[in-house]
């Protein structure tokens, strides 16, 4: 991460008159005070789970609203909302802007919604440019980004960008039995047709997402806009450390291979990784179970999972190999079998430099300070990158916390982020690049 | 432990003519083969818990065996059978032979009846003395060791020795609801005159237990008698780390407050204690849970049993002052926070030296190599303890296996241990000490 900076980056020029533009901050506020109603209950957060009928009725409600506007708004076949100017050239290349509108369980009102809801915003302030731009503002809530019910997260992203798996789809079902066709079918969408919902190549200029932080950083040191330098790669590995089970009382220390005592290992080597190692961003043992885990009796088995994560390849590699070198070590020094499961989850995704450069640039007009950073959690940016340059701006999340109901971002951080949306929208859809 | 000894050792001198006297082994494995078929279930080992009908049937099984051989057996208001010759002096000071016929669910053939049925055997073997012994062998089958339907352990030694506790007898259940008190009496025992059950001062001059060992010790060692030196002591300690849960993604390791690694370093601090450290004989963390305990989020809270045990009270308190000391500093040095809960669950016991005394010159007479060692695990005699002198007569138990259908001792060691029980016995009931 760089300093924070406050200096002039170059780039486009704004196309309104005056200072930096603003969007209408009360009107974004209010429509997402609306849509938070939305699978809201009291005490208990927003459960507003992909393919369901409160996320249908999210982008029912935003349709209604931005129709209302005089924007255009359908729903494609894979669940996602796409929202755009009446009349404009179908041919010309598009600056795609959005997030998510599902959650969680129990989730929070911003996780997602906030990008959505800001990038509607920013189509419609731009819908109002007399001069047409090089390259289309449209604005799209992607279905299904958290996989919370049914397990087939970034579906929509996926879709838009023709990268589906169909046969996985077609398996998919939720905890009760219900199967994704059915779910994508009532909720519009229908995975029969879902190759419709995939734009051509060169369709999409570039992407760019706005979201809450869901970390602590910017909260920490009081910066209101992180500008994503990449979204880190997630490797899982699932640890299983094979010892003798035993009678605690009666089996001698030196006759014991302690499952726990090797796995206790194990998660230090882990948090080392990341810390007096150096070797990723960070690095986690989040799940731990023993077994026949009883006060009295020695471990006998321990499975545990490590998750590394970083925005650089080589270095999540590095970390990889360490941590793989360090469990192939311990074993035979304990007595012990260690197995392990490698599972490349996700790899790290660079945002593009002009995008970047680009909100950097708004973030400066606006005389907001900013950091580079990376983003630790997974986002429907990481999919499209796969077709087309991607950038991500951050706004702070109190606490780091997110995926709560507890989630939260001050009202002014909230128009300061859209803000700096409108702002680098307006300097990228300004020329071709 | 010292070493295995081969040497003669003071002490009284054996009556019945020639050589160390045997007792008939193929009885003794006749009995127990018999008396194993008890609650034993194909492949699921046997399943003979306290105060229920099988413990109960085994009792019956053994009173109708042992009185065809003219002895007298009975079913006290605490559960436990109690043999003993016909005729004799009823003032004349016992020394009690002993275990308990209950199992835990799935246990083993020998924890516990192997002791009951040699201490019947001995009995049985000694009734044929022509001179009368200055104290009376007598045998005993204590109720409810294990406690593994109603927790309530020790049952029946409490009550032979006047210690129970009648609130919390009167107050304890199965997991189906059942009452102990309505279990005690199906099973021949009475809650309500169970004070009846407890003998008076002086009762008991003696009492000496015949046990697998249930560790690895003696088989590792190749040693066929162990002579206990000490019941172990038992602390438990309950730890609670409060960390703070986060997103493992997106929180950096300098913000992180991981109730696991702080988990980690305590599993590691326990094990020193007997290990790098030797404050006590045997340090097992058996149980950890940590929350949420997910893949991606940081564990907030973990919660973990630490169990310490010695032979020698000062070590054990020392090893618990070392501990709590470690927590102490631990929690301000990660920014966490660790609650713990210390439980002395029993104190060490010493077994009397002159019943270790016989036992060795038993051995050493039979020709039998020995080895004085701690029992890691709980046993009748450390409640009898409280009352009267007590020792303990190991014999190996393969792969130190036990409360498991695995449970095994060769039949020769079977035969060797109870030989043992059974000179130490002639030692012990000779003349007055």
């Amino acid at each position: 991460m760089s300093a924070p900076t406050n200096r002039r980056t170059a780039g486009g020029s704004p196309r309104l008159a005056g200072d930096a533009p603003h969007l209408d901050g009360a009107r974004l506020l209010d429509v997402l005070g609306e849509i938070s109603r939305i699978g809201a209950q009291p005490g208990a957060g927003i459960t507003r789970t992909g393919l369901g009928a409160e996320e249908a009725q999210a982008r029912a409600y935003l349709a209604k609203r931005y129709r209302r506007d005089g924007l255009v708004a359908r729903t494609d076949q894979a669940g996602n909302l796409i929202v755009r100017r009446r009349g404009a050239d179908p041919a010309r290349p598009v600056l795609l802007l959005g997030s998510h509108v599902d959650t969680v369980v129990r989730g929070g009102r911003l996780d997602g919604t906030y990008g959505v809801v800001a990038a509607c915003e920013v189509v419609r302030t731009l819908a109002r440019l007399e001069s047409a731009p090089a390259y289309e503002p449209v604005a799209v809530a992607f279905s299904n980004e958290e996989g919370a019910r049914f397990p087939y997260p970034f579906f929509g992203s996926l879709g838009l960008t023709g990268r589906l798996d169909l046969a996985r789809a077609a398996t998919t079902t939720d905890r009760d039995g219900t199967a994704l066709p059915d779910a994508l079918r009532t909720a519009g969408g229908d995975l029969d047709t879902v190759g419709a919902a995939a734009w051509p190549d060169g369709a999409i200029a570039g992407y760019l997402e706005l979201h809450i932080e869901q970390g602590p950083v910017l909260a920490d040191r009081d910066i209101p806009i992180g500008v994503v330098e990449a979204i880190t790669g997630r490797t899982i590995i699932d640890i299983t450390v094979h010892g003798v089970q035993g009678h605690a009382g009666t089996t001698p220390m030196s006759l014991r291979r302690d499952a726990l005592v090797v796995a206790a290992q194990v998660v230090l080597a882990v948090e080392r990784l990341a810390t007096g190692r150096d070797l990723c961003a960070v690095s986690t043992v989040g799940c731990l179970d023993g077994e026949p885990n009883v006060t009295n009796v020695i471990p006998g088995t321990v499975r545990l999972t490590a998750e590394i994560r970083d925005g650089r390849p080589e270095r999540l590699r590095a970390a990889e190999r360490a941590l793989v070198a360090e469990l192939s070590a311990l074993g035979p020094a304990t007595g012990t079998r260690i197995d392990h499961d490698l599972r490349r989850v996700t790899r790290p995704t660079r945002t593009d430099h002009r995008l970047r450069a680009a909100v950097v640039a708004a973030a400066d007009d606006l005389g907001l300070p900013h950091l580079e950073m990376f983003s630790g959690a997974g986002h429907d940016a990481q999919i499209v990158a796969r077709s087309a340059p991607v950038g991500m701006v951050f706004v702070p999340s109190r606490d780091g916390v997110s995926h709560a109901p507890q989630e939260h971002t001050d009202d002014d951080l909230l128009v300061a982020g859209a803000d700096t949306l409108l702002n680098a929208a307006l300097r990228l859809v300004a020329d071709r690049w």
